[in-house]
């Protein structure tokens, strides 16, 4: 078997371009793992109905220092993956579609994380960003609101036309959908970030509908989303597991729980 | 819209000026949030009532890694911020006022951020720091004293006469207020802490007030306390506002608190 | 007395080379302490059997900083340790086996050293690791089963030959046993994580037993197993006394649990 | 007012020499902060009693963030300190004496702070360290003694014969009492740990002087140790407050413990 030297990875956040590929005025979507999984949904489900090509891995020493094992007998990294669609309107703009496993858990490295996105971003030549996720409300709703959080005051007009709600939203964006357009918007990019309304006790597929609606009207693309509660039901599945694994984790480096000699791994 | 590439930040502490000032035998002012938020109500009222200039921010992956939105629909980052001030009279010290939503919370990240500002400071021709704080002593007083901790023997009789109080504190002034100070000192400056006498367990305009007062005294200027209480009232408010959002970055850092799936942020 | 300047370490992992061997084809065999011990009781025992010579020792800051102090009044560091075996099989691999004291405890830093034992091992020319440890199922069990992972699909088969069960494994593998492939994998290397069916809650020299004679037909040697059970019970007894001096240098980062004097260490 | 610019410290540990001294053969003693405060009163009695000379301080971005307010109302930094000591007898070794308000916390500081010191001793020509501790015991006892445990096997001997007792220790030596020695070792220096045997549940003078009565036949000096009690009640005093700020270090970064208000400092 020949296998490639991909990368070499020590301590530094680095993104593996697998395919070379030219954007046209590309925009970034983020859907990392958040709160009730709606970024992560809507943006898993957008780039699957796209049909969207992955282009390149983010890997970082920031993830949880583990493999996982698949199905099929292999490992694989933990990682964050880059998906690009072709716009095929002329004068269209093309996407990025940033999704992954895991989001650091400092400061430091959320930092240093959303600068190597942005910095790659940046080399495509994009401007604009949106980035995806719930607004926890602490109790159901049947209000279906998607609320918007723009980096700049002149552009919010432009995203209220396609039902953004802005202004009603207060707190704090926590994590990559808060800093991916912090740092962005101090390198003169811009963007909205696009919190559907959700309870914030559960993986909500509903909400994740809400958001993809709003940003396939911004985007303007057509999505069915025939396919989305049960792709939602996967990615819940697969997050279980992971939040099992970085608990196992968190009890490793914490001195092995109940049992002693659980601990041995240190 | 045409926005300016104002700053890339990845790792490391960074201060974007936002307008050049060439000042004049420059005093640095320090108020941010601390013990009762004394020296940070003092320090905001001074610059509002003295009209100072905001020309520089400060960033840090070091803060919290979230972005707070504001009413108007618009994100910001976290960060602190430089206002200066022109002393109209002739050969007086123009004023070099430093606040901030947070300070960083290890001693690493605490050593990097006072050395940045150190760094700015000293270009600019900076010697002399006043720092500002609260000293709780745990239960309520009517002495209504301002301590004073200073960088050097040699110059705490001139601070005296001003009505600061030395030699009767103990134990240490923790974060930037002692930090900027002692590594100031390391490089030729020298200061004084100013230390309101307050509770610790409140928000307490009233010794901010004294503190400004002394203050006003030192650097030789007239400020009216008029508008002190509402605008302590303000940045109470903002500042639980604060304390409620890194306590959620706390719970999802540490694996989502009482509800097991809000952690799927990770 | 006249002794050699082996290493300046500061702040990086560090490989100390004590002989330059030249290996042929070497193959990576990796048993640092994990679930059950099962990876270090069957590596050390592999590389007493075979008489391997020690060639190298790994250093890190990001070890507990501590020494041990040794029966004979010496102190010695904590450490990783390589043993160099030469294959007297012409066209066989040489081997390289990885055993040590201790993994590091946190994410960026299980990232650091096993990228400094890839480096090492690819200056070798290596391309191929096993990795050996124990998978936990929460109870007993006499199927007494030898789990295998791979880093690629094509490479299964053939271990499969040997006895290792592919696929009914799930979960991830936590620290250098799985990052070593993961980051292997992504510089072009292969290899396969060989797990013994395992209690996990305690040391298992039966389930080392298991997984040393699945690699004994996979590397094709011979290896008598009638010391295994007395070298686990020394390994046992070393890992207990480890443990104990981690949760004493836990307590200290802690300040000095139950009694306070403790604390001033710190 | 005339001060110099002493240093600029960011986020390295770095030496500030005071003095510049040419020292003869000079050995390193070791006293920082740790069971029983034995080794820090030792070193600090021997230097008084010695009268040496302080060359040198050492900074470190490792320790608290905090400045300490001394009595005369003036502030400083926390730090460790060098004293030289110049053997009045002819082939005699001079002394390098180390001292200190504290160690850092993490493994990676103490690696990088030792670091630091050996570079140093390294620069002035050392060889040879003894690093002064407690050995608790958990209980009271008569024997008084002084354990050892050293670098190398063939230095033992010599050492014993001072009454130092080998071998009769077990478990780790944490912190820079264990770290410089083995560090140092893997530098070609070479060294002894005397601990003196001790509760470890309170301040030992006593097992201090057993201690420094060892090293004073050691290094061939003569030691009164009529003020040692009285010393080492100012110690113990000083090291009391320096627990007290150091919890209210991390009452504050966890988020200010009881009272909700004093945590605005974050």
């Amino acid at each position: 078997m020949k296998v490639k030297n991909l990368a070499k990875i020590d301590v530094k956040t680095v993104i593996v371009e697998r395919k070379t590929v030219k954007l046209r005025k590309p925009v970034l979507i983020e859907g990392l793992p958040g709160i009730g999984l709606v970024g992560k949904l809507a943006a898993e489900h957008l780039l699957r109905e796209l049909k969207a090509e992955k282009i390149a891995d983010l890997y970082s020493p920031h993830f949880p220092h583990q493999v996982l094992m698949k199905k099929n007998g292999t490992i694989r990294m933990l990682k964050n993956k880059f998906y690009a669609w072709k716009n095929p309107k002329k004068d269209g703009h093309d996407l990025l579609i940033l999704i992954g496993d895991v989001q650091p858990i400092t400061s430091e490295s959320q930092y240093e994380v959303c600068s190597v996105i942005l910095d790659y971003f940046e080399k495509m030549g994009g401007k604009t960003m949106y980035t995806l996720g719930g607004y926890g409300i602490g109790k159901t709703s049947d209000k279906s609101r998607v609320f918007g959080c723009a980096t700049h005051k002149e552009i919010i007009a432009e995203y209220k036309k396609h039902g953004l709600v802005f202004g009603e939203t207060n707190g704090s964006i926590i994590g990559a959908a808060g800093l991916l357009l912090g740092l962005g918007k101090l390198r003169g990019m811009n963007g909205v970030c696009l919190m559907g309304e959700t309870h914030g006790g559960y993986v909500d597929a509903k909400s994740a509908q809400h958001v993809l609606e709003v940003l396939a009207k911004i985007i303007d693309v057509k999505v069915s989303m025939v396919k989305l509660v049960e792709r939602a039901k996967e990615s819940e599945k697969f997050m279980k597991k992971m939040e099992k694994e970085a608990g196992k984790q968190k009890q490793v480096a914490e001195g092995g729980a109940q049992d002693e000699e659980l601990s041995y791994i240190r």
